[in-house]
Parts: C-alpha cells; structure tokens; sequence
C-alpha cells in the first residue's frame, strides 16, 4: 500500500522515510522551478537531478538524460528516487523509476496543488510521445507521496484554482459532505493551513478507489468524472490558441457532466446552479463556444481513450453527489442538449 | 498465468490465440532476420514492424521507433503486438508493449532455442543502455508463448548449443530425472521433433519459479545458476576480443559452480567430470584462462547485479541435481581454487 503523508515539516517526513527505507544511492529528481525546494529538503546528500520545467519537456529526450545520471551517478536496484515536483516531474521521475533496472524505489514530493491532489497518488506514470500525452508510460505507485500546503503560497491563483477543481471532483464522486464541505472553501482567500486536513480527506478519495482497481477496469474510471467534456475543451481551447489551465478545463467539464447527469439520471438541478456560479466567479475566462463549435467539441470527446464511437460516447455520471455511475452514455443529441444548457448557466 | 503453447504448427496457434484475444488493432514486431517468417505466419493481414537485427539495436532508438509505427499505426490500449523473434525482439518488443499506453498485450513467438528457453518466458523485457545491458526495463510478462522447433533448423550448430545450455541449467535446478534425460541428447544430432516435449518440460521449470517469485526476491535467483559465473567469462571474453555466444559461457559457468558447489556443499564429483566431457565436446573453444587473470575474474563476478564485495560473492549452487540453494556465498580463495579444478578438468 501506498504510504502517503500530510505534513508541512517536510524535510523532516522526508529525512525519516529516507532512514527508513535505506537506500543504497540517493537521488533526487527536481525541475528548473522547483530545484530550489530540492536543496532545501535535501538534508542526507542525494544526488539532484535538474530537468527543465514544463509539460513541453516530459519526453523521450529529458528521460534519457535522467537515466543517464541514474547510470553514471553508479545507482543500483536499492537506490531510491526522490521525485520534487509537479505532476510533470512525478509522472516523468515515476515512470524513469519504474524501468531503471526494471524499477527502483520513487517518492514524489508534490510541490503543486493539482499534482498532490492528481499526479503524485495512484501509480499513472508516464511521459508525452509525438504529439500524444502521456503515450509512453507504467502503472508505478510511488512507495511514499508527501503532500504538504506549504509550497503552494508561492503558487499563482489560477494554479490553486486549477487544482482545486480536481479536488471538487473528489468531493463529488466521494460524499455529499465532502462536496459540501469544499464548497464552503475558496483555496485563495482561505489560510493554507486549513486547506491541509481537506487535502488528507480529499486524496484519501482518490487513493481508495486506486487501490481497489489500480489499472483502471472499473471502478477507477469514476475518477474520468468531468474529464470527458473537460479533455474535449482543453484540446478545443488549445487549438483556439487560447489555452487554458487543465484544472479550469475540468471545472467546466465537471458542470458539463452535471447537466448529462440531471438529464439522464436524475442529478439535482440545484447542484448545476451552485457549480455554474463557482465557475463564473473562479474559473473563466474560457473560450466562447458557439453552436458551430459543438461538432468540433463532440469529435474530440469520441477521441477520449475510452471510447470508440461518436454516436455514444462514454462518461462517468452521477446520480447525486457521491453516487458516481460509471461507463454511463450519451447520445450526441443529448449532449448537444447539455452544451446548449452549459451556455446557457454561464450566459456564454 | 502466463499461457505457454508448444507446438510445430505455429500460424494455426497463432491465430486462434489471435482470434480469441479479439484485439482491436493486430502489430507484428520483426528483426531483418525473422522478417520472413513473421510474414509466413501472419494470415491475420497484422502490421508487421521490422528493426534492424543483433543486439547493439536494443536501445532507445530502436524502441522509439516501435514506439512511433504504434503511434502512427493508430494503436490503441486493445491493440496486440506479436513478438516473433528471439531474446533482442522479445526483450525489445515487450518493453514496447508494456510502456505503450501503459501497457497493451502482447505475445512472443520465440524463433530461436535460446530465446524460446530463456528471454520469451518469464516477463523480464529491457534494452541495453549506455553500455550497461538490460539498463531499462520492465517486468511484463507476454500474454502468450509460442514455442516451436521448426524454426530451429536453419540455426547454426553453436546457437543450438548455446540456447541447450540454459536448458542444462533448467535440468539441473529442476531434478536428477530431467537433468538426465538432457546428457542423453544432443541437440545437434537429434530429430528437432525430440526436442519439443523436453523443451516444453523445461520451460516449465522457469515459468513454475517465475509464477512463485516474479521479481526475483527469493527463488527466482535459483535460474541465475552458471550466471554469475558465466557472466564473467562473457565479458572476460569480450574484453579479450574473442567474444563467446552467452550459452557458451553460460555452460562453462555451469561447471565452476558446479565446482563450487561440490567444494561447499558436497556436490557429486561425478557430476562434475561428465559435464565436462560435455564442455570439451560442444562448447570449445573458450578464451585461455591463467592464474594471472584470477583477479580480473573475482572483479567481474563481483560485479554481477546481486554483489556488493568481491571478498564474498553470491552464488546459486547446487547440493545434487534438483537441489538448488541460492544466495550461497564464496570466498575469494575457494573461487580461485574453483578456477584451478576447472581449468585441470578442462586441460586449459
């Protein structure tokens, strides 16, 4: 099982994990950004590998030079990786981990909120490939994941807010309380230390469910809630040459989603409200989307990995907050309904 | 469980396995060498992809230009990839195959003896790197084997020899009875037709342990037996120029642990003196070894993944045919003497 920790005195979480698991080589894995959180939690003398930063760099070419230094720098089977990062650094640092040698330890330090609350739990590693994300990759969970706030006061808004979406959606597959209680929280006007028992409560959703079907062939798939609609906008967004935060591209999905809900099952209307007003208050601008943009919008969602046809596309739904319905489908009519209704709740 | 198919009639296996995996996308990964064969037994209209053949191919280049055929080929995680080919494209194509989004099916059809023994069995799948082999890797096992000798006629005599002494050694862990029934043929003058039951026997002592202990925790170090050894004699040799097929320096691994094994754990002498007679018949020449190289042996076996001291190496040994004790350890005296008793029953 999957050791994760909730604490802000991280070098200290870090130092007594390292003793425990008593590698024979340390090394540490940050990016230009976060090199400086490397330094200063690196308190036993692991080596530190810098990569660039940003999503661009997750490749082929960035990998090989991290296992090149893994080679060089003499590590074994028993040494240990210590991942620094955002979701870019865990996915490429759990995935170089997973095949060096045929895999060695990894933790991954999240330093971002979308990465503590997406890519540092539940094992998706992996790196970009063509023009494809995520193409090349291993089902690898880090031995341990430390989850701390105290790296977020750096963040800008729009960055907490994109992984606070994420978060909501937890809130939504796990319990109406847990919706609720995120709902009467906003990440950027609240102290940091208060989002931290939230985070535990919150990841905990997402570790559970991984744990019970770590490769996805049932009930994981809830986690896709809003996923669906929210791939489709921010490929839609990026092509527009307006690219938006994946984290706000989800939020929208999530009301997407919602309204598919309440169509098809039953979902409470209200639920579309209160939603419909946090993303008009937190999560705009997005692209305007007009009626000619729906067939645009409905091929990418058929693009999405789990599907095969445009005609009945495959979601995660939910009958209310908490009760997510997986492999539920729409027909394009219906979604072209709930688009029309999206716009609508959002005077788009 | 992996599912293990020893037949002569490989197209027809081949396809039924196809047809009941019902993949969505059908790939065939192929070196210049069994192009053709892949060919001939590809009645299902698959995408065969060729790579160049031999073992300084087996790198990050090759398997990105696996990677990208997938990619462009339109893929997708239903896809199957069939490995035909011995251990370079079984390694390579199931390291493919296992980081491909994530991981897709896949299955070998092993084309030679030594890869149908040894690589296409067991989930161990990697590409050299730098210059350090397997480097990256992962431990995936193929969804299916085929394994056929009608492909072993056009091998030449060494390479049969070669893939026979990984199944002396499978003999040799597994019991007296089988061990014996291998002295009495050869594989070099035998009706290939033999050598399937024996073969599908043997391959069945690596895929027992390996379904006990895949990642090599306990057991599974029983099938390193003659590698420690046998290793250091292969890079002994290509230091020197000569190089030696890895079956060949695997067999005369074979006698120094036997060696050991007699010194250490009262191993019968009887043994020792027929295997041998084997040596000197089917698996000469070898690089002269003299005292004066003792050192460089004692260093190259202490370099073996499971070492940390040259002063006390890890061995498996044997106390009698189908009696095998891992994580035996000798001293640097008791080797040296080893490599006097061999060196004196082989008259080098």
């Amino acid at each position: 099982m999957q050791k994760l920790i909730f604490t802000n005195e991280v070098a200290g979480a870090l130092a007594s994990l390292v003793a425990e698991m008593a590698p024979t080589g340390l090394f540490m894995l940050a990016d230009s950004n976060t090199r400086p959180i490397a330094e200063e939690i690196n308190t036993f003398g692991a080596k530190i590998i810098t990569i660039p930063a940003g999503d661009d760099n997750k490749n082929l070419e960035t990998i090989a030079s991290v296992w090149k230094e893994l080679s060089t720098g003499g590590a074994t089977r028993r040494s240990l990786l210590i991942n620094v990062g955002g979701g870019m650094v865990t996915d490429l640092g759990g995935f170089a981990a997973a095949c060096f040698k045929r895999g060695i330890r990894f933790i991954n330090v999240a330093t971002s909120l979308l990465g503590a609350v997406d890519a540092a739990v539940g094992g998706k590693t992996g790196i970009n490939f063509l023009h494809f994300k995520n193409e090349i990759g291993a089902f690898a969970p880090a031995d341990a994941v430390i989850i701390s706030t105290r790296f977020f006061k750096t963040l800008p808004a729009a960055e907490l807010r994109s992984g606070f979406a994420e978060m909501l959606k937890h809130g939504l597959i796990s319990s109406d309380a847990a919706y609720r209680r995120l709902l009467a929280f906003d990440p950027c006007e609240s102290n940091l230390d208060d989002l931290l028992p939230l985070l535990e409560e919150n990841v905990n959703v997402k570790r559970q469910i991984v744990e019970i079907d770590p490769k996805e062939t049932g009930i994981r798939k809830a986690l896709n809630l809003g996923h669906t609609a929210g791939h489709a906008l921010e490929s839609f967004a990026l092509e527009h040459n307006s690219p938006v935060p994946h984290g706000f591209a989800v939020a929208h999905g999530l009301l997407i989603e919602m309204i598919l809900s309440h169509i098809l099952l039953g979902f409470p209307s209200a639920e579309l409200h209160s939603m419909a007003m946090i993303l008009r208050e937190a999560y705009l601008p997005m692209p305007a989307i007009g009626c000619n943009d729906y067939d645009a919008l409905l091929e990418l969602m058929s693009h999405d990995k789990k599907n095969s046809s445009r005609n009945n596309i495959n979601f995660t739904l939910l009958r209310a907050p908490g009760e997510p319905v997986i492999d539920s489908t729409a027909d394009s009519d219906t979604i072209r309904t709930a688009l029309d209704i999206y716009r609508d709740l959002l005077g788009l």
